[in-house]
């Protein structure tokens, strides 16, 4: 079951995922989404190609629903380290592949949980933060990841203040973190993209945390569109930029940003709302749906095991070391 | 008559403006925008006050009017020098106010044309321009001031391309410089503002060109917000960036930037798209119209009587000079 996103927060919808077909149809039409989230989705995706194989093809039916699985959406890595996870485990047995998804979930919400302790760390009490996108419970397990230190912050009564990016053209600011954050009764303020960097120049913005969809092991950083602008603002002003990840959103086999696939999405999303015609018919759209985040921009990456603070290229490294 | 702009590019809409009441409405709630065509509805706005006094009392249907029209929108400059010099003409008959607005109007267009020959001259042929909301013939009485250039380039046959900033709240350039652009037959894409740093990264941005509200005597430029984060991008990504503006935009009475004071508009701006709820009730705004670009972050200012180079505090002055 999951909560169908683009309605919200206008109607909040439960919708069941019945099929490897279903949960292919969630990620890439984005009924789900965030790095986390289309994790897990991807995991019990898996779990319902082995659970309905026909007798004897439980192998094909993993290895051709990892592949459909792997082209609904490009970017995310958490995506690929379910249906390969998956994969093995249901190559033993299809019970297997359930008690690997579930395994998958229930790490999401441990790891989130963990990333907000690590991130309220570097929250101080009164500190006003800008966030992009949403990295909260809607696009994790639970939690998320940017939110989660904001939600441990806010519950251990340090007063913080939060700037949600609308964050075009989906608005998952407006539309996801601005529900988050106001259900959750924390002094939050909406403003569009290009106001971020006025916030900033008014000193009115002390850290800036937002998730991501996957790091590479030099540290740069994919994540929503208009991030990247936001860590060269950041950067002018002077004001801490954090990433929070857990380890299955870090990719240690690439080795820049020039070797995270970047999706390219319709053009409707920006020339349309709801249907109504924004631009004019026939206009030519670029569409990204994410871009790259600099390691050089970053301050410190927020995950599940510890803070990792430059120089990325080594200290990623540590991470994924056995101790 | 002006265009109602508010239905662009969907509807045509040609309204009557019968009183200065409706002067003023048609600038408060924007069926006009843009520095020079506020400026010449103002000036019409202030005829037609001239024109409906009763007898006796134009002096003061004069100042009753400019009061007035003066707090329909703060920021552009344009509107006060309307207002000012028709009241001046006016107070010697409802004729010379009707001569003097239709001087402004005519001046606007002159200006527009002239800033289109100096930028033409910044414009090499296969340049990629960036502009951000609309200061084209639509903002003006005609051609604009940072799409002046663009036209004049593209008449010239110098096979330009312009990415234009779909400008949020209100979408000017998703929906008037795309329309505008596009019926020139410029080759013009649409991006979200969140992505202008992206094609920047790129190396897809030779020069951005934006037009403006209000210049200070020191060369801080007040424009459509998200001007002043485009202006530090293409710092850092080392593209010139370009203001256009007629001297009329240019307050010399203001020493910087923090002598132009900034509109905050209604929040259904952002939290609403024609009626319809995109985020969540109950959620606060921040909802500046303009924002302020630093002079250090400006290539060179393009008027209707020359190219003005750093530094603006002295070479400003010059276009003020008796020659």
């Amino acid at each position: 079951m999951i909560i169908d996103q683009r309605k919200l927060p206008h109607q909040f919808i439960i919708e069941p995922l019945c099929t490897v077909d279903d949960a292919i149809a969630a990620i890439r039409d984005m009924h789900v989404r965030g790095a986390g989230l289309i994790g897990a989705t991807a995991g019990f995706g898996m779990h319902l190609a082995a659970a309905q194989a026909r007798p004897g093809q439980l192998a094909d039916a993993l290895a051709d629903g990892g592949d459909r699985l792997d082209k609904s959406r490009p970017t995310a890595r958490n995506l690929f380290y379910a249906t390969t996870m998956v994969y093995e485990a249901g190559n033993i047995s299809a019970e297997n592949a359930l008690t690997q998804a579930l395994w998958i979930a229930d790490k999401d919400t441990a790891d989130s949980t963990a990333i907000g302790e690590y991130g309220n760390e570097l929250i101080k009490p009164g500190f006003r933060i800008q966030t992009h996108c949403n990295a909260g419970w809607l696009a994790f397990v639970n939690f998320g990841t940017a939110l989660s230190p904001i939600y441990k912050s806010h519950q251990s009564g340090k007063e913080i203040f939060v700037w949600v990016d609308e964050t075009r053209p989906r608005s998952q600011g407006a539309r996801l973190t601005a529900f988050e954050l106001l259900s959750a009764g924390i002094d939050v303020t909406l403003i569009c993209d290009n106001m971020a960097g006025v916030v900033m120049s008014k000193g009115k913005v002390d850290a800036v945390i937002t998730g991501c969809d996957r790091v590479a092991s030099n540290g740069d950083t994919a994540n929503k569109i208009g991030t990247m602008s936001l860590s060269i603002l950041a950067k002018y002003f002077r004001i801490p930029f954090y990433i929070a990840a857990p380890t299955p959103t870090i990719d240690m086999s690439a080795s820049s940003g020039e070797d995270i696939p970047i999706e390219e999405r319709a053009p409707e999303e920006m020339t349309t709302f709801r249907g109504l015609r924004v631009a004019p018919e026939g206009i030519k759209t670029f569409n990204p749906a994410f871009d790259v985040t600099p390691a050089e921009n970053i301050t410190a990456i927020v995950t599940e095991k510890k803070i990792v603070y430059p120089p990325f290229e080594k200290n990623l490294k540590t991470l994924f070391e056995r101790s």
